[in-house]
């Protein structure tokens, strides 16, 4: 008794766990759109800081301060929705091994949040030369995520 | 000449705000994605809070104000892209309204976005009842935008 005792708690411990995290989205296409709406929102403003990196645009400090905000924020979202179960499945570009490598897919999502704070501070700053290095560390971190974990 | 050259100048500085306006989108359907996108994520944060808000799901401060936050940022993002001429065709509900009384639709988003940070503001002080009304006042703003500016 004492035994499925434990594994009875021990069950609805790693319930609640998944719950806290997962249970956000009812359907996985729910988490799919959400994701999905988070990159639109992160590609939009991260091009538009590449534009002005590039030189094709003119700089704005407090306009590049805000870009870099809204990615900053953005980057902190996209996580939970990308390890609903099965949601690796349907209209999306999710590789499975986000779910059998999710230390590695966490790890990488720390670094991009990292790397977006950085560059939403050094825009803050207003240093150009500080703004485009940062651009190009957040960049790479893309890229870090998108190969292993994108299809 | 002194007359076309006034002219010109005016055109151009006609151009030249329309193109901090809207040069933001290559193509509507790229406004039309990029605030859908911002919709999504306001829906869901919203969703979220109002489920705490009915006793649906538990009261925690700090994923309250998350919540808050998000919708809070997104609330500033919408405007540019809804106001994207042409952006009532296509795979969209943007009344055309928007264009002809682009005034008042301004007037609706300051609205908004002033009090979903005020949302945010109350979150962050953790007084319920203060956020429950608060969060009342938000649905209203959205239903305000909404009627006379969704097909």
């Amino acid at each position: 008794m004492k035994t499925i005792a434990r594994i009875t708690v021990l069950i609805l411990a790693v319930v609640l766990v998944a719950g806290v995290s997962y249970a956000q989205f009812a359907k996985t296409e729910d988490a799919i759109k959400y994701r999905k709406s988070v990159m639109v929102l992160i590609v939009t403003h991260f091009k538009r800081m590449g534009a002005v990196v590039q030189g094709k645009a003119d700089y704005d400090k407090q306009a590049f301060a805000a870009n870099a905000e809204v990615v900053k924020m953005m980057a902190t979202l996209p996580w939970e929705a990308s390890l609903a179960p099965g949601s690796d499945k349907g209209d999306t570009t999710l590789s499975p091994d986000v779910f059998s490598k999710e230390d590695d897919f966490r790890k990488i999502a720390a670094t991009f949040e990292a790397e977006t704070a950085k560059l939403a501070a050094t825009a803050m700053d207003g240093d150009f030369d500080a703004i485009k290095a940062q651009f190009g560390v957040v960049a790479q971190s893309c890229k870090a995520c998108h190969k292993p974990f994108r299809k």
